[in-house]
Protein backbone atom coordinates (compact mmCIF):
# COMPACT_ATOMS: atom_id res chain seq x y z
CA UNK A 1 0.00 0.00 0.00
CA UNK A 2 1.26 3.48 -0.98
CA UNK A 3 0.64 6.36 1.51
CA UNK A 4 -2.19 8.79 -0.01
CA UNK A 5 0.08 11.71 -1.57
CA UNK A 6 -2.97 14.33 -0.69
CA UNK A 7 -2.58 12.88 2.62
CA UNK A 8 0.86 13.52 2.82
CA UNK A 9 0.85 16.52 1.01
CA UNK A 10 -1.92 17.81 3.49
CA UNK A 11 0.07 16.51 6.64
CA UNK A 12 3.35 18.42 5.02
CA UNK A 13 0.97 21.84 4.77
CA UNK A 14 0.56 21.25 8.33
CA UNK A 15 3.87 20.67 9.28
CA UNK A 16 4.52 23.41 7.55
CA UNK A 17 2.04 25.89 8.79
CA UNK A 18 3.04 24.65 12.79
CA UNK A 19 6.99 25.65 11.75
CA UNK A 20 5.87 28.73 10.91
CA UNK A 21 3.49 29.52 13.57
CA UNK A 22 6.10 28.35 16.11
CA UNK A 23 9.41 30.53 14.86
CA UNK A 24 6.75 33.38 14.50
CA UNK A 25 5.07 33.16 17.56
CA UNK A 26 8.23 34.00 19.78
CA UNK A 27 7.35 37.69 18.99
CA UNK A 28 7.07 37.74 22.72
CA UNK A 29 8.32 34.20 23.51
CA UNK A 30 11.00 35.43 25.58
CA UNK A 31 8.23 36.45 28.04
CA UNK A 32 5.53 34.17 29.38
CA UNK A 33 2.82 36.28 29.59
CA UNK A 34 1.94 39.49 27.99
CA UNK A 35 2.25 41.10 31.09
CA UNK A 36 5.51 40.20 32.12
CA UNK A 37 6.70 41.93 28.27
CA UNK A 38 4.87 44.80 29.42
CA UNK A 39 6.09 45.39 32.73
CA UNK A 40 9.55 44.93 31.39
CA UNK A 41 9.41 47.31 28.88
CA UNK A 42 7.78 49.77 31.42
CA UNK A 43 10.63 49.07 33.52
CA UNK A 44 12.97 49.52 30.90
CA UNK A 45 12.08 52.80 29.87
CA UNK A 46 11.48 54.18 33.51
CA UNK A 47 15.33 53.45 34.86
CA UNK A 48 16.57 55.11 31.29
CA UNK A 49 13.96 58.11 31.70
CA UNK A 50 15.96 58.49 35.31
CA UNK A 51 19.17 58.83 34.32
CA UNK A 52 17.75 60.51 31.21
CA UNK A 53 16.96 63.15 33.79
CA UNK A 54 19.76 63.54 35.44
CA UNK A 55 21.95 64.03 32.50
CA UNK A 56 19.32 66.45 31.64
CA UNK A 57 19.48 68.40 35.30
CA UNK A 58 23.26 69.19 33.68
CA UNK A 59 22.17 70.21 30.02
CA UNK A 60 19.54 72.87 32.25
CA UNK A 61 22.53 74.15 34.50
CA UNK A 62 20.55 72.91 37.30
CA UNK A 63 23.13 70.25 38.73
CA UNK A 64 26.81 71.18 38.20
CA UNK A 65 28.65 69.26 35.27
CA UNK A 66 30.38 66.25 36.22
CA UNK A 67 32.02 64.35 33.52
CA UNK A 68 32.28 60.90 35.24
CA UNK A 69 28.64 61.70 36.58
CA UNK A 70 27.17 62.16 33.08
CA UNK A 71 29.11 59.73 31.51
CA UNK A 72 28.05 56.88 33.98
CA UNK A 73 24.39 58.12 33.18
CA UNK A 74 25.06 57.76 29.33
CA UNK A 75 26.46 54.43 29.42
CA UNK A 76 23.36 53.48 31.78
CA UNK A 77 21.16 54.75 28.95
CA UNK A 78 22.99 53.01 25.89
CA UNK A 79 22.51 49.66 27.66
CA UNK A 80 18.70 50.77 28.87
CA UNK A 81 17.76 52.05 25.04
CA UNK A 82 18.61 48.65 23.38
CA UNK A 83 15.86 46.70 26.02
CA UNK A 84 12.29 47.94 25.75
CA UNK A 85 12.08 46.81 22.02
CA UNK A 86 11.87 43.14 22.48
CA UNK A 87 8.59 43.80 24.40
CA UNK A 88 6.69 45.20 22.16
CA UNK A 89 5.85 41.55 20.13
CA UNK A 90 2.54 40.58 19.07
CA UNK A 91 0.08 39.62 21.57
CA UNK A 92 1.83 42.22 24.12
CA UNK A 93 -1.07 44.96 23.54
CA UNK A 94 -1.64 47.17 27.09
CA UNK A 95 0.09 49.22 29.17
CA UNK A 96 0.82 53.21 27.44
CA UNK A 97 1.79 51.39 24.11
CA UNK A 98 -0.61 53.32 21.28
CA UNK A 99 -2.40 50.52 18.55
CA UNK A 100 -0.60 52.09 16.49
CA UNK A 101 3.01 50.65 17.63
CA UNK A 102 1.47 47.70 15.63
CA UNK A 103 -0.58 48.75 12.87
CA UNK A 104 2.72 51.12 11.92
CA UNK A 105 5.34 49.08 12.85
CA UNK A 106 7.87 49.68 10.26
CA UNK A 107 7.36 53.36 11.94
CA UNK A 108 7.80 52.41 15.27
CA UNK A 109 10.71 50.48 14.53
CA UNK A 110 12.51 53.52 12.23
CA UNK A 111 12.02 55.88 15.52
CA UNK A 112 13.18 52.96 18.24
CA UNK A 113 16.41 52.59 15.56
CA UNK A 114 16.96 56.60 15.49
CA UNK A 115 16.21 57.07 19.38
CA UNK A 116 19.16 53.90 19.77
CA UNK A 117 21.39 56.13 17.47
CA UNK A 118 20.75 58.92 19.08
CA UNK A 119 21.52 57.72 22.47
CA UNK A 120 24.87 56.29 20.92
CA UNK A 121 25.72 59.49 20.12
CA UNK A 122 24.95 61.19 23.48
CA UNK A 123 27.23 58.75 24.97
CA UNK A 124 29.82 58.96 22.52
CA UNK A 125 29.90 62.68 23.53
CA UNK A 126 29.29 62.04 27.59
CA UNK A 127 32.58 59.73 27.41
CA UNK A 128 34.61 62.09 25.80
CA UNK A 129 33.15 64.63 28.47
CA UNK A 130 32.33 68.00 25.92
CA UNK A 131 29.46 69.41 27.41
CA UNK A 132 28.64 71.27 24.05
CA UNK A 133 28.87 68.42 22.34
CA UNK A 134 26.36 66.55 25.48
CA UNK A 135 23.91 69.63 25.17
CA UNK A 136 23.32 69.08 21.63
CA UNK A 137 23.01 65.21 21.42
CA UNK A 138 20.82 65.85 24.65
CA UNK A 139 18.87 67.66 23.05
CA UNK A 140 18.58 65.74 19.75
CA UNK A 141 18.34 62.34 21.57
CA UNK A 142 14.88 64.06 23.68
CA UNK A 143 13.56 64.66 20.38
CA UNK A 144 13.81 60.83 19.05
CA UNK A 145 12.12 60.17 22.84
CA UNK A 146 9.03 63.05 21.97
CA UNK A 147 8.17 61.72 18.30
CA UNK A 148 7.97 58.29 19.35
CA UNK A 149 5.78 59.07 22.69
CA UNK A 150 3.72 61.49 20.24
CA UNK A 151 2.73 58.97 18.26
CA UNK A 152 3.11 55.85 20.20
CA UNK A 153 2.11 56.66 23.52
CA UNK A 154 -0.97 56.82 25.69
CA UNK A 155 -1.44 60.27 26.89
CA UNK B 1 25.32 97.13 71.42
CA UNK B 2 27.74 93.55 71.31
CA UNK B 3 25.95 90.87 69.46
CA UNK B 4 24.30 88.17 72.48
CA UNK B 5 26.75 85.53 72.25
CA UNK B 6 24.38 82.45 73.47
CA UNK B 7 22.48 83.99 70.44
CA UNK B 8 24.55 83.99 68.04
CA UNK B 9 26.35 80.57 69.34
CA UNK B 10 22.66 79.22 69.06
CA UNK B 11 22.48 80.80 65.87
CA UNK B 12 25.57 79.16 64.66
CA UNK B 13 24.43 75.59 65.66
CA UNK B 14 21.27 75.83 64.14
CA UNK B 15 23.17 76.60 60.76
CA UNK B 16 25.45 73.50 61.36
CA UNK B 17 22.46 71.10 61.98
CA UNK B 18 20.98 72.71 58.69
CA UNK B 19 24.14 72.16 57.02
CA UNK B 20 23.99 68.68 58.19
CA UNK B 21 20.52 67.88 57.23
CA UNK B 22 21.28 69.04 53.81
CA UNK B 23 24.34 66.84 53.43
CA UNK B 24 22.45 63.66 54.82
CA UNK B 25 19.31 64.46 53.06
CA UNK B 26 20.46 63.24 49.83
CA UNK B 27 20.46 60.16 50.80
CA UNK B 28 17.27 60.05 47.84
CA UNK B 29 18.18 63.45 47.24
CA UNK B 30 18.93 62.52 43.32
CA UNK B 31 14.77 61.39 43.34
CA UNK B 32 12.19 64.27 43.95
CA UNK B 33 9.70 61.46 45.59
CA UNK B 34 10.15 58.63 47.92
CA UNK B 35 7.46 57.09 45.20
CA UNK B 36 10.06 57.74 42.46
CA UNK B 37 12.95 55.67 44.06
CA UNK B 38 10.52 52.70 45.06
CA UNK B 39 9.82 52.64 41.17
CA UNK B 40 13.29 52.71 40.31
CA UNK B 41 14.38 50.44 42.85
CA UNK B 42 11.44 48.20 41.38
CA UNK B 43 12.38 48.72 38.04
CA UNK B 44 15.70 48.03 37.90
CA UNK B 45 15.65 44.73 39.58
CA UNK B 46 12.57 43.79 37.49
CA UNK B 47 14.15 44.24 34.11
CA UNK B 48 17.26 42.03 35.93
CA UNK B 49 15.35 39.54 37.31
CA UNK B 50 14.03 38.86 33.90
CA UNK B 51 17.42 39.01 31.88
CA UNK B 52 19.00 36.45 35.04
CA UNK B 53 15.80 34.44 34.30
CA UNK B 54 16.86 34.04 30.72
CA UNK B 55 20.31 32.86 31.93
CA UNK B 56 18.82 30.75 34.32
CA UNK B 57 16.84 28.48 31.85
CA UNK B 58 20.41 27.97 29.81
CA UNK B 59 21.65 26.80 33.19
CA UNK B 60 18.58 24.81 33.62
CA UNK B 61 18.96 23.30 30.30
CA UNK B 62 15.50 24.72 29.12
CA UNK B 63 17.25 27.03 26.30
CA UNK B 64 20.12 25.68 24.08
CA UNK B 65 23.32 27.42 25.36
CA UNK B 66 24.18 30.37 23.38
CA UNK B 67 27.43 32.46 24.39
CA UNK B 68 26.69 36.09 22.37
CA UNK B 69 23.33 35.52 24.39
CA UNK B 70 24.53 34.75 27.43
CA UNK B 71 27.10 37.04 27.41
CA UNK B 72 24.35 39.89 26.42
CA UNK B 73 22.50 39.02 29.47
CA UNK B 74 25.40 39.51 31.88
CA UNK B 75 26.63 42.43 30.72
CA UNK B 76 22.74 43.84 31.46
CA UNK B 77 22.85 42.36 34.67
CA UNK B 78 26.59 43.77 35.45
CA UNK B 79 25.18 47.14 34.74
CA UNK B 80 21.39 46.99 36.47
CA UNK B 81 23.25 45.56 39.59
CA UNK B 82 24.81 48.67 40.68
CA UNK B 83 21.80 50.62 40.72
CA UNK B 84 18.99 49.97 42.70
CA UNK B 85 20.61 50.41 45.80
CA UNK B 86 21.27 54.11 45.41
CA UNK B 87 16.59 54.16 46.00
CA UNK B 88 17.00 53.15 49.68
CA UNK B 89 18.05 56.25 51.16
CA UNK B 90 16.52 57.24 54.36
CA UNK B 91 12.47 58.45 53.91
CA UNK B 92 11.65 56.02 50.97
CA UNK B 93 10.37 53.28 52.91
CA UNK B 94 7.55 51.42 51.10
CA UNK B 95 6.91 48.96 48.40
CA UNK B 96 8.47 45.15 48.82
CA UNK B 97 11.21 47.07 51.26
CA UNK B 98 11.21 45.24 54.87
CA UNK B 99 12.47 47.96 57.74
CA UNK B 100 15.01 45.90 58.12
CA UNK B 101 16.68 47.46 55.24
CA UNK B 102 17.24 50.99 57.16
CA UNK B 103 17.71 49.29 60.80
CA UNK B 104 19.95 46.82 59.66
CA UNK B 105 21.96 48.82 56.97
CA UNK B 106 24.82 47.52 57.53
CA UNK B 107 23.76 43.93 56.44
CA UNK B 108 21.64 44.94 53.89
CA UNK B 109 24.72 46.96 52.46
CA UNK B 110 26.83 43.96 52.82
CA UNK B 111 24.59 41.59 50.91
CA UNK B 112 24.00 44.39 47.95
CA UNK B 113 28.04 44.37 47.84
CA UNK B 114 27.88 40.45 48.19
CA UNK B 115 25.95 40.22 45.09
CA UNK B 116 27.55 42.74 43.13
CA UNK B 117 30.69 40.47 43.01
CA UNK B 118 28.60 37.52 42.73
CA UNK B 119 27.31 39.19 39.19
CA UNK B 120 30.45 40.73 37.82
CA UNK B 121 32.03 36.96 38.82
CA UNK B 122 28.62 35.54 36.11
CA UNK B 123 29.64 38.46 33.65
CA UNK B 124 33.24 37.58 33.61
CA UNK B 125 32.15 33.45 33.36
CA UNK B 126 29.61 34.86 30.35
CA UNK B 127 32.36 36.67 28.48
CA UNK B 128 34.46 33.79 28.43
CA UNK B 129 31.71 31.25 27.67
CA UNK B 130 32.50 28.73 29.73
CA UNK B 131 29.36 27.16 30.21
CA UNK B 132 30.32 24.68 34.02
CA UNK B 133 31.82 28.08 34.70
CA UNK B 134 28.58 29.98 34.30
CA UNK B 135 26.54 27.44 35.56
CA UNK B 136 28.32 27.98 39.03
CA UNK B 137 28.32 32.00 38.71
CA UNK B 138 25.02 31.86 38.64
CA UNK B 139 24.49 29.63 41.29
CA UNK B 140 26.26 31.70 43.47
CA UNK B 141 24.80 35.29 42.44
CA UNK B 142 21.34 33.50 42.87
CA UNK B 143 22.13 32.73 46.24
CA UNK B 144 22.90 36.02 47.02
CA UNK B 145 19.72 37.50 45.25
CA UNK B 146 17.70 34.58 47.35
CA UNK B 147 20.02 35.78 50.92
CA UNK B 148 18.18 39.15 50.84
CA UNK B 149 15.85 38.56 49.37
CA UNK B 150 14.87 36.52 52.44
CA UNK B 151 16.02 39.15 54.82
CA UNK B 152 15.11 42.31 53.41
CA UNK B 153 12.06 41.73 50.98
CA UNK B 154 8.46 41.28 52.22
CA UNK B 155 6.78 38.07 51.00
Amino acid sequence: MSTNPIRTSTGLRMLAASIILITASPAFAQFQKAEDAIKYRQSAFSVMGTHFGRIGAVVKGEVPYNKDDVAKNAAIIATLSTLPWQAFGAGTEGGKAQPAIWTEAAKFKAGSEKMQTAITELNQAAQSGNLDNIKKAFSAAGQTCKACHDDFRKK
